[in-house]
């Protein structure tokens, strides 16, 4: 069986995985985008971009690691877009053009019923209103022998954390303060759930923290 | 004039900057330990207590900078020690013995009146109990034209970062995650503060970062 994993998910020094005001124009919010330096430059997102170049070393390497050998992905649904409330038609189709970086099922999290969404590239969105369980539920159907990604927001992290459904942690913490966004620690007991850090690397552009469950 | 700095302030990935229950027997609370064993091995903690040998490298480094240049201190009660209310009698004398390492004045905020304690070494406790900015303004009388250290705990650094009094500020970020005890971070907008990460430097124990006032 893979794992459940939450990969390279970036957080400030003062603990935010994503900044104020998240919209069309702030996918992570206000700020958000300075918790991802570390992985912008990187051959790997390069890459994923279908782009040449990038830089190697530790974030790349890092970066590589946060993309690999997943089978299914699961996201909250303000990770999905900027549209709330019931889909009101079909027009939005995530951030990322007609050919999404996931290149495997990807299960959305919802409150509201929508048809799942064929990629190119391989990838499905697929949108569950029935919760985090049965999400996790159909994504282990669609991985197989494969690692499962929970990729955020902020608030599907920490409810998978909550519910003791992650095995694995990778943050990427960002030399920065932000004061203000999501929190992702507050009222997360993290040894009490099991976790404790096994892994350090840091690059000039953050100090990755991989953490497991026992 | 000197400046008035946070610094070597110990802070788990998941923003606690001391364990619950600080008692005699754990003055930085329970696991509070863990937030500094990127100080405990080095030279500079070692000729601190008297002692030989220790090692070298960044946390070396980082440690000798967090006790440079001070003219005075100032520490909250609890860092003093673990009694509470009314000084019962005069034998709580601080967690260091009879020579503690700060060899200079040393401001402690208490609700509660006491005489000053002269110490070996050059250390003064002095009992403030007018507040944060009386306790700054007898510092700096007595800091001339070095720095202020204000040395914690959590809540006393939480006071002054909000009050603007501080100018520079050196987090220890530790690899560990506590779950409970004292949150630094919450609550607390630093950037709405003026600060703003100029530094990082990481070793395999700790990554430390330093924030400066615009």
């Amino acid at each position: 069986m893979g794992q459940v994993r939450v990969a390279g998910f970036g957080v400030s020094l003062d603990g935010f995985g994503a900044g104020i005001e998240q919209s069309l124009n702030n996918p992570l919010g206000k700020r958000g985008p300075e918790l991802f330096q570390w992985f912008f430059p990187t051959k790997t997102f390069c890459s994923m971009h279908g782009e040449e170049g990038g830089t190697g070393g530790v974030d790349d390497e890092m970066a590589q690691r946060s993309m690999s050998n997943f089978g299914a992905f699961i996201l909250g649904r303000n990770m999905f877009g900027p549209v709330r409330g019931p889909w009101l038609d079909d027009s939005w189709k995530g951030w990322w053009g007609n050919n999404p970086p996931y290149h495997a099922d990807t299960f959305v999290l919802t409150h509201h019923e929508r048809e799942p969404l064929v990629m190119e590239g391989g990838t499905t969105f697929h949108f569950v209103t029935a919760g985090i369980e049965e999400a996790l539920r159909l994504a282990k159907q669609a991985a197989g022998e494969k690692d499962i990604r929970v990729g955020g927001g902020v608030s599907t992290v920490r409810q998978f954390l909550r519910a003791g459904l992650i095995d694995s942690v990778h943050f990427a913490l960002a030399p920065v303060v932000l004061g203000q966004g999501e929190a992702l620690f507050t009222g997360l007991d993290l040894p009490a759930l099991g976790f404790s850090v096994t892994e350090q690397r840091a690059s000039e552009k953050a100090t990755h923290f991989f953490l497991e469950r026992k």
